[in-house]
């Protein structure tokens, strides 16, 4: 790639990195991402409805949408657009057809995180004049980067002699879950032979790519709410039924819930909050948790548990409990043929100084939907990740990448793209699939 | 008092209705009682740090003062006196000297609640065009007939033949037991023969009287905030010190500090709110909490157990603790001679149609600093109550008085005033106590 | 009374003494108190299940009978006696018919405690050879004192010109509250004027007389077994249900349930247990608790949320749980004419150096069964304290009595029963009330 | 080995199946061990304290020793063995000395459980009359079987041309993790080339060998007693320090000890007891308790956050808590070389029917001390299970071997051995570490 396109993915990362949008309003993001998608010229596009059925979408917000896509109007997203997507249904998939050859999909991610990022000017977004435009919102986990790749693979093997089918899913809400599960359900979804999931950074340095990673865990994310009857603290505490007293409960067994044979698990209640004041006893509290396991069963397990926990703390205190399950995302492994073979390839592409065959997650990807969609249609999946050095740990308002790496990571995944349709391992996916579920 | 008076004293309630200003921030109201203080003529009126030693004061808010000197000024109060209260040190003290005779205290309190009031047609001052004008404030526990009472006995008294001295305390922050402390260590404070306090209602009618409250309970507010570290609730949970779990160890212990042989107590977690995110270790918890004893010894022993809880819960968790007392009242009780007198006289003033000698509290009231300061200066106090029938509760959006109970608070107080420099039932107080704590 | 009815009184009280017996396995001490009552001659007795209906009984032993009808055999009890008494329905009914006049009641309670006794020769039993001879059992709460009154109040009352009827009731199982119920459904309960229950001590010293007790807390004895899944706590601890960890949570929360308005209540778990060895997850807790209330209702409200508590923390964890009631003791109050009436006389009996009208109890006590019963019929029923010098708490190894005291009892109960003769307070009660209840 | 041997060895399993004994307390079973060992004739033969530094023992029981002495001497133990047994100091280690050649260890434990054996007649034992003759004891893990492995391969050896030294460790208490420590720190220990300990059964069939296993928890067993103070839960609740209350908090937190990012985890407390009765604040709770890890790290994390948990919980309710680490035993992973060296032998031994070269423990040894310390010194070790079809799991009544597997193991055992002299595989080990710690 020649010095005008890195610089075109330069311009493009730093654009989208002004503009970050949270789950389910990536509204500017997506029309943005359209548009780049007209100008290079796709046989198929669809967003929003077209992508995915709404009902299928997860942990999609109650409120704050309209505001967002007020926003986008303002800084010039495409009207028509923004009709399509009328009640947070963001995001796009677009196909190329290039004729009879292997149907390999890519999973980019698109959304941001409600964190405010660093003013410092050591950070260089502050610095060069591309941070955040959106108070409070940041891209802080490089799907600015993501989709930068993805419309520039989409390009490269568009001008390339690619024989096959190239499925490009700019996915919204991957932070809470969200968006993993309606994409893989949908008819884009089917039929693929191959699935590259990727991943910027994740404290790999320039240079270094792991060509697959091993044992997302699954995870749940839970809303509970408890309700009870507030009292007089003080003149009546009897006739209260103390939400505040039920939370307490609710903590302290659900960090209890019995570690597994079958594997790693961990519960994290992360946020919570209770009452209104000292001398009232709380008749409401709210927690946000989430479970996680090894296995997708650990993780039922889990959530099982957890939902056991908060509805028996309710029941003691006289309360009751609504347990909500807001998204959810399965394990799913990276197939050894296709880590061989990105490591294989990966090793030879310009910018690459270390591969690893794979490495370790410890964490969630709601692309595991998308994995396994594919594998059980009987195609190849891998999660790969393109290291870049970055200044901060992701999820900061310092964290930043090594815009070298935008290229390296174009290069990685078109090679790959290319390579898979030369060897194309294995042997066309069964087509009656279609209708199989992508969620677990 | 003729038709005019009366007229003029639901004007004076109604306009100090439409302002309702919260604790250390009753600046406009400051300045209205100060203006109405000046029409009247007192002897000596102490305005904020003139009236007390602003480091007395307790739970002063550490944000939010500013907007509300805004507000005052903008309505018309008088920039000098804004000047004076720099700071929330608001409240005043007003003193009429008249000739030899017993010193009388009156206690009246001024801030109002955050509570937005009704809308409703039902509710008398949205009727008739004199409900607060200030969102999410009101007076919803009769605080503005109180220093109506207070401004108006003054003026009884002034044109009456009293001899004697009569000092009244406008007080501010009672809601947040803030502002007794600092009036009853006051030098205004010193040397009273009998101190009356009031309140409007309390589920009494129109037309009764309580000649002395007993039991209040002994009470503090405490504010609890726990520091730990947070971690990727996924990736490595060890690596937190959980504030979320040491919080739910505090809500759980708190709740069972054991009842005491020597009388009632009262323990609240009110208001708590713990972490971020669902996946994210939580690394701080902020916990609003009270204690309650029927002695001010109740009081403290509940109040170091739950110091202890919070901290050794912390502890446990690898966190540590700050546990602040914001505030506190002790308990006084009524003096029985004082009891009896107000009984007498009460029951001869009109509109009086029943006088109960007492009445159980079973709440929680800052004039005790000042009744315990009287007291220990070999004065006689007692709080007593001027029942109102309100279509509500206290502390509710619909409640309201009975403005028929204006007039009678007034006599009720005036005669009682009068009566006691009559009977003078006290030697003269000792005059060594000037530097007497007023607090406990 | 003279010398050798004094020494009579100490040589009884100590052959008691000696023979200490739990609850529901007074077999020995029946016997004893039976055969005094054959030799003084009574008109009326009953034995066990002629006292009361067996089926009326509480807190009954399953295990742990037979080895105490065998001691008491071994001990020269009556065989006949013993054989009436099988299953542990052990005590007695006296009645004396004098003619026509009030009928009052007598009750005394007959059982010991599991305490070793203090073999320190400054405790007197010790010292002067009358220590238990039952190893682990005690009579330390001086029950063989009140035996020894009620059988020489008797044998004084016969040699008197009393006209009327006396009843008195030597009740088991008062320390664990499982025989007030029976007695109190008994037709000898039925149709009383008055009833005395009496005890010594209570921390009033010799020659102080109390004539009624204020506010004896009502009182449950609950039994709680969890019963959960053990697993190997290394290999598969998700396997079990933690019966342990169901205890730890039930425990928590029960010291937190709520204060009430209405007054005092209390809540204690003061057993429990759980677990065989540290590799396993518990199969198995078993608590011991109990609640108390200022009154009936309080109480009722306590064991209440007691129960839920505990279901609900096992069903938390998965377990199962069973919670029994073993006993319970309502509340009852001294009628103040019955306590005049007593204060009047014992001032004139010779020992009496003090008489308190009365005083707060702070404990539960199952007479106040018979007392709710005789009131609720239209009678009047009191329970009276006779102090006594005790060098050490009730219910402690060192436990003891002044001698002096028995005689001053014996007295002070006779010439109470003996001037109810004569002033006949109220009217014959309802003779409808034999089938009323006795309990709560 | 021809029939009479095969006889031998079962006579010899039956007879010491008949005499099971705990840990520290394996009298009897020594005596026979060594009485053995004599017949046999050895090179060196050390007796308890000779063996080992009885200073470096764990969970050595405070009481119960002496009826053991008592029993053993009985059933005709060598009074002079008991003699040098005394306090407990039980075990047994036996070297033969037979030239030049490489210092193989062979490690076999010898204690019982506190299990009641079944009588069932479907239970080999009970039907043909080697039942344990000690009520409520039993050979439950196969102890007696690696015992007659250990004297029986000690046979072979000296009757081969094994070019060497042998050293047979007959460990006592390895059920209570208390011996590994003390025989890892001897003498003995020292300068071995190799280390094999040996398993039965453990769900392996007859004929399976597995010749090494991954992942034993590192484990430890914690004491801890709770003291606070005891007061009248009706009277006085506040005047207590609640041991029970405290008991609960540390149950419910002890389970929340968080997961940890390096790899598997566990805690239970597996036993727990508080309080005398049910009116009664409990002054004293006990606790036995287990933390384990995938690592010696984690197991030392766990057991850190252990001992805080409990502190804190016991300083929360005003106790004072006491935390002992009975014994602990930490991990160790058999050497890869050693593992194929034994896999190979064993294919090829009469008997073995499949070879697992490897499998996962989940539970814990202190074999892992011995490991540990011939891995520091140089040399190799590996934990090897000789499978044998058991009709019930280990540590039930009804377990029982396949006493087929007496002559399999036997000849497993001779065979490595000798082929270890043949190949020996790594230089001698480091002839410096004599003094090197063998514990964690």
């Amino acid at each position: 790639m020649n010095e005008p396109i890195r610089d075109r993915l330069v311009t493009l990362r730093r654009n989208l990195h002004r503009h970050p949008e949270p789950a389910w309003r990536e509204f500017y993001t997506t029309a943005r991402v359209v548009a780049e998608l007209r100008a290079i010229g796709v046989d198929e596009l669809a967003v929003g409805p077209d992508a995915y059925d709404p009902a299928d979408r997860m942990a999609v917000p109650d409120t704050d949408i309209e505001p967002w896509v007020d926003r986008a109007r303002e800084r010039g997203a495409d009207p028509a657009l923004l009709e399509r997507m009328t009640g947070g249904n963001t995001g796009a998939v677009a196909v190329l057809e290039c004729g009879d050859g292997p149907a390999v999909g890519l999973r980019v991610d698109i959304d941001a995180l409600f964190i405010e990022e660093s003013t410092d000017t050591g950070h260089v977004p502050a610095a060069e004049g591309f941070r955040s435009e959106v108070e409070g919102t940041m891209h802080a986990c490089g799907h600015d980067v993501h989709m930068t790749w993805g419309l520039a693979v989409l390009e490269a093997i568009k001008e390339s002699d690619f024989a096959g089918r190239l499925v490009v899913f700019f996915q919204p809400a991957e932070e809470t879950s969200g968006g993993g599960c309606p994409m893989a359900k949908s008819e884009f979804a089917a039929d693929l032979d191959y699935l590259l999931a990727v991943h910027v950074g994740l404290d790999h340095p320039t240079g270094e790519v792991v060509a697959g990673i091993e044992k997302p865990l699954a995870m749940c994310h839970v809303d509970a709410t408890i309700r009870g009857t507030s009292a007089h603290a003080g003149k009546a505490p009897n006739e209260g039924a103390n939400a505040m007293h039920a939370m307490g409960t609710a903590i302290e067994n659900t960090y209890g819930i019995p570690r597994h044979s079958d594997g790693m698990t961990r519960v994290n209640i992360g946020r919570a909050e209770s009452g209104t004041a000292s001398n009232v006893i709380a008749e409401r509290a709210h927690m946000e948790a989430e479970a996680r396991g090894e296995t997708t069963d650990l993780m039922e397990y889990m959530k099982d548990r957890l939902a056991r926990t908060i509805n028996s703390a309710a029941t003691m205190h006289g309360c009751e409990a609504e347990v909500d399950v807001v998204s959810e995302s399965p394990r799913a492994d990276s197939d050894p043929e296709l880590q061989a073979l990105v490591s294989e390839i990966a090793a030879d592409v310009p910018g690459t100084e270390h591969v690893l065959p794979a490495a370790d997650f410890g964490a969630s990807e709601d692309a595991t939907f998308l994995m396994n969609r594919v594998q059980r249609d009987g195609g190849l999946a891998t999660y790969l990740i393109v290291g870049t050095d970055h200044p901060d740990s992701h999820h900061t308002p310092t964290f930043d990448v090594d815009e070298a790496s935008l290229e390296h990571g174009v290069d990685v995944l078109t090679e790959t793209i290319l390579e898979l349709e030369r060897q194309h391992p294995v042997p066309h996916v069964n087509t009656d699939s279609v209708n199989a579920e992508g969620g677990a």
